[in-house]
Protein backbone atom coordinates (compact mmCIF):
# COMPACT_ATOMS: atom_id res chain seq x y z
CA UNK A 1 0.00 0.00 0.00
CA UNK A 2 1.36 3.71 -0.99
CA UNK A 3 1.86 6.04 2.12
CA UNK A 4 1.05 9.54 0.94
CA UNK A 5 3.35 11.90 3.28
CA UNK A 6 3.68 16.04 2.89
CA UNK A 7 6.61 17.92 4.18
CA UNK A 8 7.05 21.85 4.18
CA UNK A 9 10.31 23.42 1.92
CA UNK A 10 11.01 26.53 2.27
CA UNK A 11 13.42 28.50 -0.27
CA UNK A 12 11.94 27.00 -3.51
CA UNK A 13 11.48 30.02 -6.56
CA UNK A 14 10.92 29.00 -9.35
CA UNK A 15 9.94 24.93 -12.07
CA UNK A 16 13.25 24.51 -11.66
CA UNK A 17 14.09 23.75 -7.91
CA UNK A 18 10.61 21.95 -7.95
CA UNK A 19 12.70 19.81 -10.83
CA UNK A 20 15.39 19.90 -8.33
CA UNK A 21 13.44 18.51 -5.13
CA UNK A 22 11.51 16.09 -6.92
CA UNK A 23 14.66 15.04 -8.49
CA UNK A 24 16.25 14.11 -5.58
CA UNK A 25 12.73 12.63 -3.58
CA UNK A 26 12.30 9.81 -6.41
CA UNK A 27 15.88 8.79 -6.08
CA UNK A 28 14.89 7.49 -2.38
CA UNK A 29 14.08 3.73 -1.92
CA UNK A 30 10.23 3.32 -2.33
CA UNK A 31 9.44 6.31 -3.88
CA UNK A 32 6.74 6.22 -6.82
CA UNK A 33 5.46 9.69 -6.50
CA UNK A 34 6.51 13.71 -6.09
CA UNK A 35 4.65 16.22 -6.59
CA UNK A 36 4.79 20.01 -5.30
CA UNK A 37 2.58 23.10 -4.40
CA UNK A 38 5.12 25.71 -5.32
CA UNK A 39 4.95 29.01 -2.72
CA UNK A 40 7.60 31.02 -4.61
CA UNK A 41 9.96 32.26 -1.89
CA UNK A 42 7.75 31.05 0.88
CA UNK A 43 7.07 27.46 2.49
CA UNK A 44 6.12 25.01 -0.53
CA UNK A 45 4.20 21.91 0.36
CA UNK A 46 5.69 18.90 -1.42
CA UNK A 47 3.87 15.11 -1.26
CA UNK A 48 5.86 12.55 -1.51
CA UNK A 49 4.33 8.93 -2.15
CA UNK A 50 5.98 5.93 -1.41
CA UNK A 51 5.62 1.79 -0.57
CA UNK A 52 5.66 2.08 3.38
CA UNK A 53 6.93 4.70 5.37
CA UNK A 54 10.42 6.78 4.34
CA UNK A 55 13.23 7.85 6.57
CA UNK A 56 12.91 11.44 7.78
CA UNK A 57 16.55 12.07 7.70
CA UNK A 58 16.72 10.32 4.26
CA UNK A 59 13.84 12.91 3.38
CA UNK A 60 15.83 15.55 4.94
CA UNK A 61 18.75 14.70 3.34
CA UNK A 62 17.81 14.72 -0.25
CA UNK A 63 16.15 18.37 0.24
CA UNK A 64 19.10 19.24 1.50
CA UNK A 65 20.82 18.12 -1.72
CA UNK A 66 18.71 19.68 -3.80
CA UNK A 67 20.03 23.00 -2.37
CA UNK A 68 16.71 23.75 0.28
CA UNK A 69 15.65 22.74 3.46
CA UNK A 70 12.35 20.96 5.31
CA UNK A 71 10.82 23.83 7.06
CA UNK A 72 11.50 23.76 11.68
CA UNK A 73 8.21 22.58 12.60
CA UNK B 1 37.92 43.65 -29.69
CA UNK B 2 35.03 41.87 -26.70
CA UNK B 3 32.55 43.90 -26.87
CA UNK B 4 29.95 43.64 -23.25
CA UNK B 5 26.25 44.44 -24.06
CA UNK B 6 23.89 44.34 -20.82
CA UNK B 7 20.57 43.19 -21.42
CA UNK B 8 17.47 43.05 -19.04
CA UNK B 9 15.18 40.21 -18.31
CA UNK B 10 12.34 39.53 -16.62
CA UNK B 11 11.09 36.77 -14.15
CA UNK B 12 14.33 35.17 -13.24
CA UNK B 13 13.99 34.13 -9.44
CA UNK B 14 17.21 31.70 -8.34
CA UNK B 15 20.63 29.84 -9.15
CA UNK B 16 19.10 27.52 -11.73
CA UNK B 17 17.47 30.61 -13.46
CA UNK B 18 20.58 31.99 -14.04
CA UNK B 19 22.33 28.87 -15.29
CA UNK B 20 19.91 28.60 -17.85
CA UNK B 21 20.13 31.68 -19.13
CA UNK B 22 23.63 31.47 -19.05
CA UNK B 23 23.75 27.88 -20.96
CA UNK B 24 21.77 29.85 -23.67
CA UNK B 25 23.65 32.84 -24.05
CA UNK B 26 27.41 31.20 -23.74
CA UNK B 27 25.98 28.91 -26.61
CA UNK B 28 25.89 31.98 -28.97
CA UNK B 29 28.78 32.01 -31.70
CA UNK B 30 31.06 34.79 -30.77
CA UNK B 31 29.92 34.92 -27.16
CA UNK B 32 32.62 34.23 -24.43
CA UNK B 33 31.46 35.40 -21.49
CA UNK B 34 27.91 35.50 -19.75
CA UNK B 35 27.33 37.02 -15.82
CA UNK B 36 23.74 37.39 -14.11
CA UNK B 37 22.84 40.40 -11.81
CA UNK B 38 20.18 38.29 -10.45
CA UNK B 39 16.77 40.45 -9.11
CA UNK B 40 14.85 37.68 -7.81
CA UNK B 41 11.23 38.20 -9.13
CA UNK B 42 12.16 41.33 -10.69
CA UNK B 43 14.51 42.43 -13.43
CA UNK B 44 17.91 41.23 -13.76
CA UNK B 45 20.89 42.71 -15.85
CA UNK B 46 22.50 40.20 -17.77
CA UNK B 47 26.11 41.34 -19.10
CA UNK B 48 27.18 39.24 -22.48
CA UNK B 49 31.15 39.21 -23.91
CA UNK B 50 31.04 38.93 -27.58
CA UNK B 51 33.33 39.00 -30.59
CA UNK B 52 31.68 41.87 -32.30
CA UNK B 53 27.84 42.62 -32.26
CA UNK B 54 25.19 40.00 -31.45
CA UNK B 55 21.87 39.77 -33.33
CA UNK B 56 19.51 41.00 -31.09
CA UNK B 57 16.79 38.53 -32.28
CA UNK B 58 19.49 35.67 -31.31
CA UNK B 59 19.95 36.80 -28.01
CA UNK B 60 16.46 37.48 -27.81
CA UNK B 61 15.43 34.06 -28.56
CA UNK B 62 18.14 32.17 -26.59
CA UNK B 63 16.37 33.87 -23.33
CA UNK B 64 13.38 32.45 -24.74
CA UNK B 65 14.77 29.55 -24.91
CA UNK B 66 15.84 29.18 -21.58
CA UNK B 67 12.04 30.38 -20.64
CA UNK B 68 12.53 33.79 -20.02
CA UNK B 69 11.78 37.10 -21.88
CA UNK B 70 13.88 40.46 -22.61
CA UNK B 71 12.30 43.52 -20.53
CA UNK B 72 10.26 45.82 -22.86
CA UNK B 73 12.19 48.74 -23.52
Amino acid sequence: MSTIATYSVTGMTCGHCVSAVTEELTALPGVSGVTVDLVSGGTSAVHVTSDGELDPKAVAAAVDEAGYQLAAE
